[in-house]
């Protein structure tokens, strides 16, 4: 089983993903926001690179069964009924509903790995459920990071991390990518203590200096959101929904 | 001065590099190799991305005024002068040639920094020297790291890092990127035994199978070639060879 790591999107080649395990992090806050909205009981999510698609495809939709959700460099968009702050997604918001979700990089990362075999949503609020349901594959997997402005961000780096310190444990001699090995010694070094780790990271300053620091704590909380969130044809639910 | 490391080529938008002091890392084993060949005085480096750019290049020069340089998946190319081993770049042979070069990883990466306000040369084998003269230019410096096929390579990052490491002190307050914190770090916490770090990483192992253990040790040796090495308009010398 090989384990690799990229830490953008842009970072990775079709080839690199075409049938494999695809998990996909952008903990702050994409990902750790859809695990949310997930196990508060939304009916799904369907991500979506532009704001324009987002309202286009509502058009479809009966009013009250669906929300407009969504980011743009931090900040919720005009006339949207969410932001990008997982604490938003309460069961009394979500519950039943379908999500029409846009963010700055998390939906682009999620939407790249159309090829794959299987797309799994990761932040660090599910580790261990992401964890398990890759060990329980046995395949090549591939950790896809939202990255920051196409740059390669911490936050999400160590959180592929989390997840290959689990995964050493739970497979036989797995083969990791350098950038996989980098990320699980980073992990090892600060899994006591994330935030002092972090608190330099671009992203991770960007949010504290918008006021998200209550954001930030929700999202490095580890296993908060204990569900595998799958992304298929187009629409994000938790795995046991899907019909098969 | 802001400090970015780019993991690869491709990672990096050209925007990125635009205007930036642009720092090129093959350390195994493209860079080491240049900065090996122009302190045994060879006169020039002209690197090309495509074998037959080279011999195409050759019809220009006289009879013994050339070498023919390179490597193809760490092996030499049929019917050139020299390899892609730095051993090989003794004074006997490289003294005042012009070298046409080609290797997988790094002449592309050299060849990516066209729009840099200067591009220059790092391994290991020079880390004083360009850590010095980058401190002096004051500007806003890019690493780009060859990568290997395309991949995070744990080797060039933390050349980087060792870079960034002396840049720490020898600057004020510069501000590091994601993966430059990640670099230094890395490079900080395995200062002492380089070899004990790369062991795992990929390109290590590939050219240990290769039997190229020497030319490891020799790329890993801090300060071996303590030179800077320029590319400008399509040629690679010694800083203080350009006119300007």
């Amino acid at each position: 089983m090989k384990l690799n790591v990229y830490a953008t999107p842009d970072c990775a080649a079709d080839k690199d993903l075409k049938d494999k395990i695809v998990v996909v992090i952008d903990v702050l806050r994409a990902t750790s926001t859809i695990l949310a909205a997930l196990i508060n009981g939304c009916k799904e999510i369907i991500p979506a690179v532009e704001i324009e698609e987002v309202i286009n495809m509502s058009k479809n939709y009966e009013k009250d069964s669906f929300l407009l959700c969504g980011e743009r460099n931090i900040q919720g968009i005009d006339g949207f009924h969410l932001s990008n702050s997982p604490l938003e997604y309460t069961a009394e918001q979500v519950a039943d509903k379908t999500l029409l979700l846009t963010t700055t990089n998390g939906t682009r990362a999620i939407k790249r790995a159309v090829d794959a075999k299987e797309v799994i949503l990761c932040s660090m609020t599910n580790v261990d459920a992401a964890a398990e349901h890759i060990a329980a594959q046995q395949e090549d997997t591939v950790f896809i990071c939202a990255g920051t402005d196409g740059q390669f961000s911490m936050d999400d780096v160590v959180t592929a991390g989390a997840v290959i310190n689990r995964l050493k444990n739970k497979v036989e001699n797995p083969s990791l990518g350098d950038l996989a090995v980098v990320a699980e010694a980073m992990y090892r070094a600060n899994a006591h203590d994330l935030h002092t780790l972090l608190k330099d990271s671009l992203h991770y300053k960007r949010m504290m200096e918008a006021g998200l620091e209550e954001d930030i704590r929700y999202c490095l909380t580890l296993n908060a959101a204990p569900v595998v969130g799958i992304f298929r044809d187009g629409v994000i639910k938790i795995r046991d929904k899907f019909q098969n």
